[in-house]
């Protein structure tokens, strides 16, 4: 397998100014790979319960997800609900159920040892760790939350200092590394010593930086924001995807893997859940691709 | 005249986590000519009190800037104190005190009139579009803040019918336009008329749009910024003065102009008030603008 996600599958309940929608496929690992599998072949790690429809996981695998690695459980599936106010600025969870969640350890299909890329979306740092020790893979990254940086901050620098890559929003980046400058921020993780820090920043975009690189990607212009669920998940599988379609690790391919990124979560946030998803094509990521171009070009000479 | 700025002359008492400077030199007027200068002759029109020093009218002549459009009446010079919190998101207003500000009737020299560019920096709208029906310009900017736009907003409304482009910050146009996305926002903006419309972001930089254009300007990537005062009038000045310096109009000159801009302000928020502008020189503006390049380039080829 080139690329591996550890991450959940979630029935969602989500209300915005723009509708609402109960119970639709949701969780990391299910943005993730609809995003990474428009480049790469993907495999799953996550648990269900009982209650999630074989529907659900024939879409993924219609969608060329491998699903191995989903293990079907007793108990019922993780549900998130949550809404946005009029700004979508940030979720506002409701109600988290944990569900088979809780006692999650997670099952490695040998197919997905010494995959090249692993994303380790947000969870338990310690799941995170145990994840990447024992897939070994080349290359891996992990995202996170405040949840943990208040709860397991020790295990959180831990992974972070195994892990090559991170994808942190603007706000877990500053409390993770406490200060209010992103720059500053990203400079502590690189510190750390991971290699590449991405920071994401919702309708502004995100940014990069290694040791010898900053690099500044604006989002797509939308007049219309309806369900901003999953956009994180969506930018990190575009990107990460990306990456694996070309076995790269170079920063050069990490800036414009992350225009592929946000290109995806563009597309993602226009319509609620995953629906974008279904009918998204080659075509039209290109597009906005070529879009990104004109965005950020201005004339080289003053 | 090429370029004209209608703005204040202040007194500035401002404190930040990396510390206090009192009765400084400050005021929109004083920040958008001194990054105005290194592109165009500017002239400003003001107002002083009698507690305005020679030296400091002195100090903006040496940079070559017209001061003649300066009056200087009885009483005391505007005089703002504020400071910024940790996160130096946005400025606390301790004190104003308008002074000279309050009876303010713009003079307008004769060398000004129907001069190519034309910035009214924030002010009251009935002053702002007085000076612009006066003065008759090629091309006109406005500026304006939440006060004026909870207060006049009808007047500002009709400013800007009149004037040709826009320079507000994020929460300014969010707060006219009633809108939290920013890109319907520039949207409504165009709508009224304005056809340049430049959107503010701080350390996300800056958008611009116009009827057919849209680009996105990031922010040079700091570690340090010491003090944000002017930050906005600089980079209003650096752009204005780069499209006066090439007498140009068009949404490419404008991305251009925008990312000098861009570097101004970056130089200007690494010190307290206006220090910055005592040592910037071209060989500096140039050397950030290189960088701007670098931070947004990625290659074009998925």
């Amino acid at each position: 397998m080139k690329l591996v996600v550890l991450g959940t599958l979630a029935f969602d309940s989500i209300e915005t100014p723009f509708g609402r929608v109960e119970n639709v496929i949701g969780g990391s690992a299910t943005y993730f790979s609809l995003a990474a599998r428009n480049f790469s072949e993907v495999g799953v790690i996550s648990v269900v319960g009982k209650d999630f429809d074989v529907k659900h996981l024939d879409f993924l695998k219609r969608k060329k997800i491998d699903v191995t690695g989903v293990e079907k459980t007793e108990g019922k599936t993780f549900r998130w609900q949550g809404y946005y106010e009029y700004d979508m600025a940030q979720a506002h969870t409701l109600k988290t159920e944990l569900n088979v969640l809780q006692d999650f350890k997670p099952k490695i299909p040998k197919n997905y040892e010494k995959c090249k890329y692993l994303f380790l979306a947000n969870t338990d740092p310690e799941i995170q760790l145990e994840t990447l020790e024992k897939i070994k893979p080349e290359h891996s990254f992990c995202d996170t939350m405040n949840y943990w940086i208040e709860h397991k901050k020790k295990e959180l620098t831990e992974l972070l200092k195994k892990v090559d890559g991170v994808f942190m929003n603007e706000g877990e980046a500053r409390e993770y590394c406490k200060t209010p400058n992103l720059i500053a921020a990203g400079r502590k993780l690189l510190n750390l010593g991971v290699e590449k820090v991405v920071i994401k920043k919702g309708e502004s975009g995100a940014i990069f930086m290694s040791d010898k690189e900053f690099f500044s990607a604006p989002a797509y212009p939308l007049e219309v924001v309806k369900d901003p669920t999953g956009a994180g998940d969506s930018f990190a599988g575009g990107t990460i995807g990306h990456l694996a379609k070309h076995g790269s690790f170079t920063d050069d391919w990490i800036k414009k893997s992350m225009v592929c990124g946000s290109v995806i979560s563009s597309y993602v946030v226009e319509d609620f859940g995953i629906e974008s998803y279904r009918k998204l094509n080659h075509r039209d990521i290109q597009k906005r691709y070529n879009t990104f171009k004109k965005i950020v070009a201005f004339d080289h000479k003053i």
